[in-house]
């Protein structure tokens, strides 16, 4: 049952994602794609703030997770990769159309993979429609933006108990929904994002350095490599904000030049699977090898799909007086945890970090992209230019360089 | 949650469904269509049990009644009857394959559209899609079957309490589930109803009557007309059973031919809204007039949606001694109802009841096919030949010839 507060959160959320985050505009076909079921609450919502916003029509598709437990167990090997037709005609035309997309993360079935074998774990997935899909985002085609739904089942697996008003809280915070004029406060966090994304394209670092708590990687940039904030942009120009929340500066690092190792911060949901512990060492720019507590076969398979997933692309700095960061939890969701901390993703860069938005020699292209979360209050972060000039970027978690 | 004995349920009832009703074959593509996010217990067991007969790919479909309400309440008029094109090539595709399909019923969701205007609930149907599956179904392009997930919502629309157990119970018993031998009692059942259909079809009539409780009412057959039971085919033969449950005989009527005024003797679920006390005065073969106590707008504008929704296209017959009859319950699902009672489907004929499995002058076509409960012990049922000789066939639901 949801409670008329649950009720007015959920209204809330919509209208802030469909307004400020996708910034839907009237006439638009809008695509709402729910991670899983129990995020039905939240997708409604999307839909009606939708149509209020002037959609033409609003297509909702609910992933089930159950069901890919069920290819993965039972179904044939080619099933596996298979991309339905009709799923990449409907890609195609979101596409072509510009369509505006909500993606909903927020899923108290994480694990309900656990226990099948991480190699086809990692093989399940549409491939000519993460191509696709690749394909759009490269082109900009869309603006879209990605939120999460607070469930039992997830509030569930963070406290230990189905606590939603609890993940609730914690959510309104981190979207800045407890401020009095939320709009306003996205804004003014924004423009400070835009603030750190200038000082670091200004300093045309050649290298970024991690160091302490185990991880000590070298990450070389290229000279196209271009730093994005909270504010994205359509092909157009249209803008958006791609992720709520979202405390990240990011770019496309140069994927010949990763060096050294690198431990995980948090552990990792991939695929359905929770991996823990996790290491990755790089050698010329190449994961070259994977160890972990747990699902350590998950990201071997994940890397094994795609011979351009083991190399970086991209990286993100995030200071530990984020929103998330200050929650204090540890959300086991992707979406989250990475406005939590330093990380980087392993598979296809964003070419919207790269000056004039088209790929290079150097940038990544894969149709994966995991992102892992490899800062925190142990790990420095450096800057380094050509010269070899070395600028702190975080230290104990905090940013370092005036904003 | 789910009890033990209800996983068992879902488990045996699926795979009656695949192995049986669809009767999925090995490298079949299979689409499964669940009509509300509450079936997913049972689309989850159909997928697992399609996949264990041997399913190439299981693309399961979750439709939401609550984002079709968006739509209503809030879309642009060109919205509700617009097909995506990526559902039409879906369509299309499946009709090309000759896939299996499971279409999933039971929601506790039903009259979530009650408080909206029946011309635009009507109204709210996707035409070419409608069109473009009422074409693979003249053609019998696909193996089927539609079941029915029991859900503590519509247990509670039954029972007035979520008494999901004695759902269960019910609907084991009217799909044989409760037999030591299902597919043996399905096949006993299936060779009945097949003995009706070579009864019926030999006496060659010219014309049935309905009358009592209200019910005068005329129903022209066509010299095309022939009976079908339990078991269809598909265009190369394939055998399924497209209702589980299912326990009628039913033709293609002359739709010329109708004559008269019908009560329905059941409550009417259309198109999310429950139509009661529903009355049809039919001249020349055409609906002339629609009363009813609550919803007749809803029928009205569902006629109004397609020229040819006035007219008949399916007249079945169905005696008191049913298993779904013998519940005693009034499910308020077209699924278990039609089965406890003699009904007419306004809207499209199925080909596969006429002689050369083609439509024919006279037999209606349509992108609309609901169907009305009108038999009851109230109503007797006599079939007419041309040269004027009354054979009774139903007398206080009981059925009369031999068999």
């Amino acid at each position: 049952m949801t409670t008329p507060e649950q009720a007015e959160h959920l209204q809330r959320y919509a209208e802030l994602a469909v307004q400020l985050g996708a910034n839907v505009q009237p006439g638009q076909l809008v695509e709402v794609s729910a991670r899983s079921l129990d995020n039905a609450p939240l997708a409604r919502a999307v839909a009606r703030a939708a149509y209020a916003a002037g959609a033409r029509y609003v297509d909702v598709r609910y992933h089930d997770v159950h069901v890919r437990r069920a290819l993965i167990e039972r179904g044939p090997d080619a099933a596996l990769s298979w991309t339905p037709p009709w799923l990449l005609s409907r890609e195609r035309k979101l596409s072509a159309e510009g369509a505006a997309i909500v993606a909903i993360n927020g899923d108290g079935d994480a694990d309900i993979l656990a226990d099948l074998p991480g190699e086809r774990v990692g093989r399940a997935r549409m491939r000519e429609l993460a191509e696709e899909s690749r394909d759009s985002m490269n082109r900009q085609r869309n603006n879209w933006t990605v939120i999460a739904c607070p469930t039992a089942g997830w509030a569930n697996r963070i406290f230990g108990e189905p606590d939603l008003d609890r993940l609730w809280e914690a959510i309104l915070s981190c979207v800045r929904l407890d401020e009095p004029d939320p709009v306003a406060a996205w804004q003014r966090h924004a423009d400070r994002l835009d603030r750190r994304v200038e000082a670091l394209d200004a300093l045309r670092f050649d290298r970024l350095h991690f160091s302490g708590g185990g991880t000590d990687l070298t990450v070389g940039l290229l000279p196209e490599s271009r730093w994005l904030g909270a504010r994205s942009k359509r092909f157009d120009g249209l803008e958006h904000i791609a992720n709520m929340p979202t405390e990240e500066v990011f770019t496309t690092p140069d994927a010949r030049r990763t060096e050294g190792v690198v431990r995980a911060t948090r552990p990792l949901p991939v695929a359905g699977r929770l991996v823990e512990g996790l290491e990755l060492r790089f050698a010329a720019g190449r994961i070259v090898d994977v160890q972990a507590d747990a699902g350590a076969d998950v990201v071997r398979g994940q890397l094994a799909s795609d011979e351009r997933a083991s190399y970086l692309g991209e990286i993100a700095l995030v200071d530990g007086t984020s929103r998330v960061g200050r929650t204090g939890l540890t959300f086991l969701d992707g979406l989250l945890d990475e406005n939590a901390a330093c990380h980087l993703a392993y598979g296809a860069c964003y070419t919207e970090c790269l000056e004039g938005r088209e790929l290079v020699e150097g940038a990544n292209d894969s149709f994966v992209h995991t992102d892992v979360m490899i800062g925190g209050p142990d790990v420095a972060v450096d800057g380094v230019t050509a010269e070899g000039t070395v600028v702190p970027l975080l230290r104990d978690a905090v940013w370092q360089l005036p904003e």
